[in-house]
């Protein structure tokens, strides 16, 4: 394991740290490259939640610039490199989305450009009441494109264009009535709130939680009729799964399910 | 007319009551066939509204788990009669989608898993204050997956997952900052701001009424170029109406409309 | 330049005033052409940012009912000239949204109909806290179907819906919450206000708002794998800008980036 990217495990529950502080933990290509394995990881294990943290002041402030400066030497000026760089970035992008575990973004501190798109794509996120949130890359001149994907599929559009064009910070209270986060709670009680989510979820019928969010985001894109077909053959899938009829017959008989450790 | 659902028609407003207060008014075999026959016979007719309103302590707790516990008899464990049960199912959300008149959910108690679903696919809801929804299915094994279909096309993302996925129930007032309900009453003030809302309706140019209707569902899901073409079509049909060539005109000698009663 | 729509060119800044206060400032077919030139004349300009407002009591209170009440005494009742209408007004909302400058909606009095529509299609909109919001014209038979492709991918589904069939209007303050609108100021700080954002939006590196905005609205409509290639795309063209090489190189500096004038 690199040092940084951290991961623990515990009753069901991965904690991943982004432990890269001196650079407000920059989704570097060592931190893309780090996140890709421990993701792959996790998705072939039996773990039930996902909670996705930072190390030191900030979540996380965005890619690395001087990393992406480095890059311009190429005879193309970049291009090339760049282009691979958002490839390997919405890559990872999707492994959250695809992952079978729910993942939990816990957020204190600044969380801009590519550091809110990683808020935006994490199928949960808590928020510290003091925490920012930005995707104001146009104030160096670099629009946050890549950002603004995963930002609008959270936030209503007239919100979104204004964060992304006027480079404005959005306090906690307000990204949790953007849409961008479940809750805002003060500070110190952060981790406990955290925990509480994770600990609920991994509590729940893994079957049922991973059926579900496997057709979540990607219904969410179809035509109605086709997200009802999707959503049939989940039930579906779902119901044959023995410990849900457990589960069922438990909730007619009115007892508490006894279902497959 | 079978008994466990009713019909009342007044004033170019039918009232549809789910009558199984001893299921909390599941959406059993018979219930989903009854609910199609009535659909499809209001569809028919010159009536204008339809408020959809449940007997009993709760609105509706979703599907009958009796009659899908049975199905598991089956050579296959149930797996062709659940697909069927949910193809039935969405049938009926999409019978109330393109029904020609606006449906209005009138929601009290309880209003979980499909019963929430229900309320996400009415055209409009009016709920009690202390109403409570929820699509917590998960908590007996079985994630809202169908139900997750309707309500995404409400909720904004995180707070779905959020719903979804920890079996949180939600307050009336919560339902309407989340977008899933338009007004949250006083219980005792909700059967007169329902009524409001329908004779209100009740009262627009039908025709206008049905021609948006008709796409307001579908033209949300195009790309924008393709919605402004179906809207187009439906402004041309709608201004062809001598009735709207009447309104109109009212409209400009500022006078009431003398529209085909 | 027409009367009925004003031009100032100031400071990088274009503003627009609908000058036919008479009409309520009407989207009449004067009003549609002079719109479509300005814009296309603006689109092919250096200037940063729109400001749209309107002259007199009302922001714009749709189509120019007279005009179209005399369409009606073509051959075919007004069909083919309503269907031009529609295509001519669909096409000057998608100018603003595919304009390379961002577009500033100033909202003071009433925007209704297709005036509510043209504030739903700007990419901000900055209004008066008295100003009154609607897509009311089921009120005379002719329901808002073009209006509501553009109030749709503001507001959510049950609002949209209760505005376009009951008529209802909507104050600002319910505007900003609906997402209609960004923000609502007393009348007397209105223009201050739009002032604001618009020399904010014009001090931002010109290129890098013009390939932010180039996407905004497509890649919303996309599947999100989609949306990620074009926002790809957008990130190594952004950054092929020596503009924005500067930019990320003074930000790593800690000085003032020094941008082509």
């Amino acid at each position: 394991m690199t040092d940084i990217l951290l991961r623990d495990d515990r009753d069901g529950i991965a904690t991943l740290t982004l432990n890269d502080p001196g650079t407000l933990n920059a989704l570097s290509d060592e931190m893309l490259a780090a996140l890709a394995r421990q993701l792959s990881d996790i998705a072939a294990s039996d773990l039930r939640v996902v909670i996705l943290r930072t190390a030191g002041r900030a979540f996380c402030a965005g890619h690395h610039l001087r990393q992406m400066q480095a890059m311009r030497q190429a005879d193309d000026g970049g291009a090339a490199a760049f282009a691979d760089l958002f490839d390997r970035c919405a890559a990872v992008m999707a492994h959250i989305r695809n992952l079978p575990q729910p993942v939990i973004a816990r957020v204190h501190g600044l969380a801009t450009a590519a550091g809110c798109q990683l808020v935006a794509t994490c199928d949960l996120a808590i928020a510290a009441e003091d925490a920012k949130f930005g995707v104001n890359g146009v104030d160096i001149g670099l629009f946050c494109s890549t950002p603004m994907v995963a930002l609008t599929r959270n936030v209503g559009r007239k919100r979104a264009f204004e964060l992304l064009s006027m480079g404005l910070m959005m306090s906690a209270e307000e990204a949790v009535t953007a849409g961008l986060v479940n809750r805002a709670v003060p500070a110190d009680a952060l981790d406990d709130c955290v925990a509480y989510y994770a600990g609920h979820l991994a509590r729940k019928l893994p079957g049922a939680v991973r059926v579900g969010k496997d057709i979540f985001h990607a219904q969410a894109e179809l035509p109605i009729d086709d997200a009802y077909a999707l959503a049939r053959d989940a039930m579906v899938a779902n119901l044959g799964d023995p410990d849900t009829a457990e589960g069922i017959q438990a909730f007619l008989e009115k007892r508490a399910p006894r279902w497959t450790p």
